[in-house]
């Protein structure tokens, strides 16, 4: 029998002792300038630079960390080959131990989404290799079905969009309808899915977005989706703490992944790490805000004695 | 200053004499045979074919419609190398002279949807040069704006989801709130930024993506929204007809394009041209349904005499 994403997520926070997804979100303003050069204006040299960037930012997280991140929005910018690039970088991560959460909030009509599924979803029959994917639920529920059974059948898991971390996500995941907010009725059809497909963990593959941003839904969700794993962004330059997201847990320390993109890939842009390490040792910069937010999600949660 | 995409397309939608998009659809068990050969396993082999096969269309089709619409997901389904396709496709659309829509359904908080923005958005630009590309609208208006000022800043479009084709679609869309479906609000903010930057054919650059299937809600939203251009799919395999659309465009038979994929792509499979055409003769199947979709929408619309 295939295993369960949700306990192959379950056990990888377990073996680290932290939740943290390290996201791979390679900006250009932003990266090291050695890596910069000067290839501003060609995509491939950017690709190549973003593909360099995130296996170097993978080598320092890899040994700390249970999973992370791509943004193929970053990647995408760069045409065909910023996709070859991520494709590396997947590949690398994996080689590296982490599991892969391919972040491309892909979603569309039942027999496409199916090809985005196929495409996606599974470490070894799938093109792109990723352990799990976000997904976008605006189509309804035969959009993510196909996503959901392909997911279960090889072993992979999804997060589906709840409730997210931007200022303005209320414009429709708040509105009332029949007495509750919209993220209420998405949240039901997850954890539907999730607590259908359980393994010892309690927690199911078919995982949910929740911002670190709005901690009262995270309060709220968690006790409405007791089988649904949660990715938590929104935590670190989007202004969440680690008080923040301690309603994403259980009382165990288990349930939620907490992602840091921006944070921990350059925080040698942070004031706290500016002076100490500087451009030329951000990797150490990388693994100093790593260690510190392991730390703080430790100091504010049970996530370390799982 | 920048031409824009509104009056782009609606220049070619009067040159055509017709609205139709060709959906790029390549699923690999629809294939001409002699496109397929041996290489169903392999990725990079798939890919190729499926480049070889759209491009096949286009020769056909660049003729007589004013765009094509390529559906990323088949294309990721073949990992990297898909991708590379994808990009021959567009470009190869572009140089014979059809307007390039890029089906992504892109989407993700304000930050980020810009690098997708600028990723696909404006022939010159960007590393994908396309015309225009669908988003999803679930994350809120500040996930849609990055999106909305690239495009007008590049005289390029956007096809925002409204109210999908998929008999699903309700689940979200039609739950009401403040007494009306939430398509309707996501239309509102549609209509109000094609509104803003109109050209001479009263229409914005600003689309809305809306059913065939759901021909009431097109009736409603084309009064609700005179400035936005609709992108409709499920005319053909999904069961929309040339009846069924006549409410999207207006007395003058402007205001919609009306998208076909499988039914124009895979004519050779369809019951009226499989006896005459058969497969090897599949890019005569695809000039007939071509044809006759636009002469199907010449009969119930007035867009044959823009």
């Amino acid at each position: 029998m295939v295993k369960l994403f949700g306990e192959t997520l379950a056990e990888a926070v377990r073996r680290c002792g932290n939740p943290v997804v390290v996201g791979l979100d390679p900006r250009w303003e932003q990266l090291p300038e050695k890596l910069v050069g000067n290839s501003a204006v060609d995509f491939a040299a950017r690709a190549g630079a973003y593909e360099q960037f995130c296996c170097e930012v993978i080598d320092v997280v890899a040994p700390l960390v249970p999973a992370v991140k791509p943004q193929a929005a970053f990647f995408e910018e760069c045409g065909p080959a910023g996709l070859l690039a991520l494709g590396k970088v997947v590949d690398y991560a994996r080689a590296q131990g982490l599991l892969v959460i391919m972040d491309g909030k892909r979603n569309d009509i039942g027999s496409t989404a199916e090809a985005y599924a196929r495409g996606y979803l599974g470490r070894e029959q799938s093109a792109w290799h990723c352990d799990a994917l976000t997904i976008s639920p605006y189509l309804g529920a035969d959009s993510l079905e196909p996503f959901i059974n392909v997911a279960h059948d090889r072993g992979a898991g999804l997060f589906v969009l709840v409730k997210t971390s931007n200022p303005g996500s209320g414009m429709l995941q708040d509105k009332l309808s029949d007495g509750e907010p919209l993220y209420r009725a998405v949240a039901r059809y997850v954890e539907a899915q999730s607590s259908a497909n359980c393994g010892a963990s309690g927690y199911g593959s078919i995982g949910a977005v929740v911002g670190a941003t709005y901690p009262e839904q995270l309060a709220e969700l968690r006790a409405a989706m007791p089988h649904t794993w949660f990715l938590v962004p929104g935590y670190g330059s989007q202004g969440g703490t680690a008080k923040d997201v301690v309603p994403a847990f259980d009382e165990n320390g288990l349930g939620a992944v907490i992602n840091n993109s921006r944070g921990i890939i350059f925080a040698h842009q942070r004031a706290e790490y500016k002076d100490t390490f500087g451009e030329a040792r951000w990797q150490e910069a990388v693994a100093a805000a790593t260690r510190e937010m392991i730390a703080s999600l430790r100091a504010e949660t049970n996530v370390g004695n799982l």
